[in-house]
Parts: C-alpha cells; structure tokens; sequence
C-alpha cells in the first residue's frame, strides 16, 4: 500500500491498541513482534494502549515481552493510569472511592491519591472488578448520593475472553447510572478522547504525527477521529472485513484499513 | 371526603402497596391497622402488594401481623410470586436461572419450575439481589447470549431502608442490559401491568372494582391507571404535598390523594 507508506512517513508515534491487534487474549497475532520492530526501526514511537483498568502497567509489560516484544512501563498506557492523572490534575489531595480490579487501585496510589470509603469519596472511580459485589454496588451509590464525582475508567459493555465474552466495566457503570440517575462526568477510555489527549501530553506529540492501530471503529477509530489522528484499522479483532463495507462513507471511517498489524509494514 | 366514600362504594377489592402505606421499613404506619380493618368491615377484599421480589411471602405475612394487621400468603402477592406464575403459564417445564433473593428462588420452586445453571436456561429472571457477585452478573450475561427469555421482577431503581437508599433490582437490570445489548422481555413489576393484572385474576375481581392505594405515581398509580383502577395516592411515603401538585393534569394524576391510609376510613 503505497498510500500507506506515506501516510507513515509524517508520523512519530504510533498508538497499538493491544487486545485485537497486538494479541488475543493470550495469543499473541502472528508478526505482531515483527511489525512493532520494523515501525521502531523506522524511527517511530511505539505505544501499547488499554481501555482496561483491571491490571496494572507491569502486568502488560510482562505479556509484551512474553511475545518477544520490548516494551516498558513508559510504553504502556492503561486507562487506569489516566483515571488517576485526570484527578490527580484536578485535586492532588482528592480522596478516591475505587470499584475496579487491582490494576485501577495501584494506579490510584501511584498518583499519590488517598484510597478511601464512599462517605469521604471526592471522587467514585469505576472500572472493571470482577470481585464486584451488592454491597461494593451500594458504597457506590453512596457516594454519588453524597455528591462524589463519578469516573469511568472505559465504557467497555463486555470483553472477550477465552471462554466467552464478559462484562466489561461499562455494565458497572449502567448499575451506578441507574440506581443513583446520574450519568459519569467523565469516560477516560476510548471512545472519549480523554485517554488518546493523554497520551499525546505523555509523549509530546501532535496528533498529525500520531497514528492509533485499532480493531474497532466505535472505540479505537472513532476516539483517533475525535482528535485528528491517522487512524488504521485492523481486521484481526472485533471488526470484519464485511463490517468494514457496512462503514463506508460514515464519518469514523478509517484512514487505512490492513488486515493484521503485519500489514503496517510497508 | 364524600367522593371517596362514594367511589368506594363500588370497590370489592383493594390493593395495598405495603412500603410507604403499611409501613415504612419496620416502623407500621399510624392507623394502618385500623385502616385495613376498615375496609375489610366494608365487605372489600384487602391484598397486599410488594415490588420486591426478595422476600417470601411468609416474610410479609410475618411482618404485617407483627403489626396487627391480620394476613395469610392468600392476602399477599410479591413479584417474584407473579413472575413464576407468568413463565409457568407459558411453559411449565421451563428451566430458569435466577439472579435473586431467596424470595424470588422459592417462588420459581413453588411453581414447579426447574433452576439450573446458566447455559441451560429457558428463562433469565432477575430481581434485587443482595449476593449479587460478578460471576452472577457474568452467567446472566451468558444465558441471555445463548437465547434465554430476559425476566425482570421489577424495575425498581433504589429502595429505601433505615440506612439509606440501596441499589434496586433495576440496577442490576441496567448492567446486564449493558453488556448484553437487550432489554427484558418483560418486566412484571409496577408500574407494568402484568402485575395487577394477576391480581385482578387471582381474586377474579373486574377493574373497574378495584383500587389501588399506593404511595409513588410513577408505579402504583401509573399501573393502576393502566388497566382501569380506581387509584389513590397516600403522602406517607415518596411523594409528598408539593410533588402532587406538581402532577396536577397530568394523565398519571390519582383520582384521589389521602394524607395516609387512615384516610380511606371514610
């Protein structure tokens, strides 16, 4: 794909989505590793993104490496991480009431905010926990009925697994919105552009230097789109070369479409 | 009130919502017995209506005599005992799994109905659920993808207790709505129909017979406009003075608003 080339040619940093794209679930796709060497080799930044909060940067760092990818914590970006720099920026003494796996509670300490219940909550962040329970349901309504800001990390209604798809941290989220009647004043993951603004200030890049590589249009595309990245899709996820068809001519079409991130390498 | 008394005149059959006219929470309501040996004294037929599907009915029959007010489970209806009652009357070899109270359980065994695991169930009935875990909200998810019929008990959003509001059976709706991307096929509770509906079978009394005593427009008087009933509002639980007025000529507004239930005694 001549067009390809030159279109990556303009650009210094390029965003991976990981599950869909780098691997699925612990599967790693095949010239994966190959196509994060020739894309470094090229000059160009190399940044593993998730819309997932549930495990923190390290575990992410071991996954990459396991599948012959270099790659450290400042190579992965979690929306977790960002949760915690987005009230970080707003209130460095908030006080943070969590709903979310470990992933999201370490991140929360790493950004030297204060873990506490949901009477003191400034702020109510939501992610996945898959050890969620009623009572963790109602310390959360608590503390949006108390006037606690409400966070979710991504809007993810389910991810996929080895043995099916499960709730994504945006089922969470509908329980809080429901019971309490409020809406979360702010999504961190994709689609909202919170995480890609983030990741931009972290690296320094302008989004026409940026490309985001995704496997789905409603998230990965549309969160590129939002702030004028180059956006390339690919068909090794959730997204299907005949989906593809279904969204030309919509506005969050793709720049590029490829059929693996094999197809980067040009 | 002399229209009341006259409007009464022609009803057999009244229904009692209990949390916020019978009691609210443990504490019974002033008068409420006095109230219900009224009407019973009149010749009209008492039952008592519960949203909540937590419960069994021997819970409530426990309760109200506590409060010396006479009841058996004849005299007591909860939407968990409807809903059994509505997936028995379309397939009594049905096969149900439930995310529920033990309420909701004993009712789907009291009719007959076989409880099983996720991946073989016909039928998906949720309720409010105070063991809620993950693992519960991920097998409704997989039994509502592998085709199982989506039964809510009710719609309620929040339900009051001594400690506060906690998260209702709606919420727990709400997040398997999310992840997977369908509404219930029905809901039996206030204010739909189906549930005053059985009522009216059960005692084989005619709308236009019947009245409903309630203490929230948005379920008890918007259900008993549904399906024709006479529909009084008391201003002992949710809805007080000022938000009566505010519903003054809307299609929702009762045909009669009492300060409490001792106001039926007319």
């Amino acid at each position: 794909m001549p067009e390809l080339k030159q279109a990556l040619r303009n650009i210094s940093l390029i965003i991976l989505d990981m599950d869909g794209v780098v691997y699925l679930g612990n599967k790693p796709m095949e010239g994966a590793a190959r196509a994060v060497a020739f894309l470094r080799g090229s000059g160009k930044k190399v940044v593993f993104l998730t819309n997932n909060s549930e495990s923190p940067r390290s575990f992410y760092v071991r996954k990459l490496r396991s599948m012959g990818i270099a790659a450290g914590e400042e190579n992965v970006i979690t929306s977790g991480q960002v949760a915690a720099d987005y009230i970080r920026g707003r209130d460095p003494q908030a006080k943070v009431f969590v709903i979310g796996g470990p992933g999201l509670v370490e991140e929360i300490r790493r950004a030297a905010l204060k873990l506490v219940g949901p009477e003191e909550a400034d702020y109510l962040v939501v992610g996945i926990d898959r050890e969620l329970t009623y009572q963790k349901l109602a310390d959360g309504l608590r503390a949006l009925l108390a006037g606690a800001k409400f966070i979710a990390t991504n809007p993810d209604r389910v991810y996929p697994t080895e043995k099916g798809l499960l709730p994504g941290a945006g089922a969470i989220v509908a329980a809080l919105e429901r019971c309490s009647g409020r809406k979360p004043d702010v999504v961190i993951g994709k689609p909202s552009p919170q995480i890609i603004r983030f990741v931009l200030r972290a690296f320094g890049a302008k989004p026409k230097e940026t490309a985001i590589v995704g496997d789905q249009i409603e998230t990965d595309v549309k969160a590129g789109k939002r702030v004028g990245l180059l956006t390339i899709l690919v068909l090794t996820g959730v997204v299907k070369k005949e989906d593809v068809e279904k969204a030309r001519g919509t506005k969050n079409f793709p720049d590029f479409v490829v059929d693996s991130l094999e197809g980067v390498i040009v």
